[in-house]
């Protein structure tokens, strides 16, 4: 692309506060996008900051035309409003997919979204890689966060398989997990899927990332999903680790989404 | 609220060729709206109308302030883009709630659309009419159609219940149906529900309005449902009939959806 047009994708990331996970997940995407020659830049505001200033910060970004992806990194701070924000950013560079009217695009078959999440296009894309058949398919998504179980549900009924949400109202979540063919866990609770939840030849995507306490690690804690893994494996037929399984092609989606959004912009194809 | 601020409610449709059953679904919008004191307007282009000319008058709707609603029929001729044509429609007066944005907000929990479609609020509104628990539920709906089944299913999770979709790609939907309380039919295939899709004592909602030839009808045909009603009866809990169930509620809520959208226009509370 820089060599064709003499353009590259541009990635624009705000950041409010100090947390320290925020910050890590910010340098990840940053570094991955370094690597593979996309621009960034990024914002890092106070704790303390003002809605209008944080509005004011992603307008620039929505009309500089070398930006073609916006993340404002979650969560934000409790005075801020979270969704007035994530409305504010253009839906043409909302690479996180998280705008409703992308949402809404990716619910509605025959529609195109813009941008679909990326924790959705990991699953679908390691499910088409190891050629799991989707298609008619029953699927339980365990979970139903827009980040990723809710958008994840919608995305595998595009891709035809039959789909039942399960979540914290649900009565007998195992006894209906067990029937699926295909399981997508998004809980965010560490083990609480154990083999008692999965059909023996069932197909897992565990997209917990969750933090437990760990005296043995060099920090103090180490990261796990919400699969019990040493269990499911001895029952399934695949399954995504944690760390390592769906977090890695998360972050090739972000990639593809920008490269995708500076295309579109370029006219490029 | 004639009485209070001296404006009323102000619905504009648009019908374009000559459908009958489009001219009967319109007309039917336009008696119920004027027995209780909403403005109509209705402009008819012709089969051949150009999609400009289409956009041309959706948009003198969307400016002007006395149309607080803005039906355009469905389905519109082949040449015209039904897509394009509905996300034209002003958020603000997309009473149908087929509008990206509104469907988005439907499906993000959290986010309260401007609008909920007609036929799901009507589903909704019968089950905690009749005192039918939803929350922590089985839910299965049967088709995936904007119209209804696709916002069925996400306005059904809003409130908890756990929801299955079953669609025509789905393996063994009488299997999968069996284990709901709460069934929700959106087909268009007449009686293709029978009592063997049924757990005893379930709801059944049947939003199936499907045309079947009847000699013995004055007018040839009869509307019967996607529920093979004389079967069903004998084993569900509660069922609504075709004709006379859910329809007569569709249109008291796509009355209610006009109403709220002028109040929301006037600061009318």
């Amino acid at each position: 692309m820089k060599a064709a047009i003499g353009s590259v994708p541009g990635l624009a990331v705000v950041l409010v506060g100090n947390r320290e996970d925020s910050q890590a997940f910010v340098n990840i995407k940053l570094k991955a996008c370094n690597e593979v020659g996309i621009e960034t830049s990024i914002v890092q505001l106070p704790q303390d900051c003002t809605q209008n200033r944080l509005i004011d910060v992603v307008s620039g970004f929505n009309k500089n035309p070398s930006v073609h992806g916006i993340i404002v990194q979650l969560p934000l701070p409790q005075h801020l409003d979270e969704e007035r924000v994530i409305n504010f950013v253009s839906p043409e560079k909302d690479v996180d997919g998280f705008h409703p009217l992308n949402m809404g695009n990716l619910a509605l078959r025959g529609k195109e979204p813009l941008f679909i999440p990326c924790a959705p296009k990991a699953c679908i894309e390691l499910l088409l890689r190891y050629g799991v058949e989707i298609v008619g398919k029953n699927a339980v998504v365990i979970g139903r966060s827009k980040i990723a179980g809710l958008s994840t549900s919608l995305l595998l009924q595009r891709h035809h398989a039959t789909v039942c949400t399960v979540h914290s109202f649900t009565n007998n979540p195992e006894q209906i997990t067990r029937r699926a063919d295909i399981v997508v866990s998004d809980v965010g609770i560490p083990n609480i899927v154990g083999c008692d939840w999965l059909m023996p030849g069932a197909v897992v995507v565990d997209m917990g990332t969750n933090s437990v306490k760990d005296p043995s690690s060099r920090r103090g804690f180490r990261i796990t999903g919400d699969v019990c893994y040493e269990e499911a494996v001895k029952v399934v037929s695949a399954i995504t680790p944690v760390p390592g399984g769906v977090g890695p092609v998360v972050l090739s989606m972000l990639l593809s989404n920008i490269l995708d959004s500076a295309k579109r912009a370029f006219g490029f194809t």
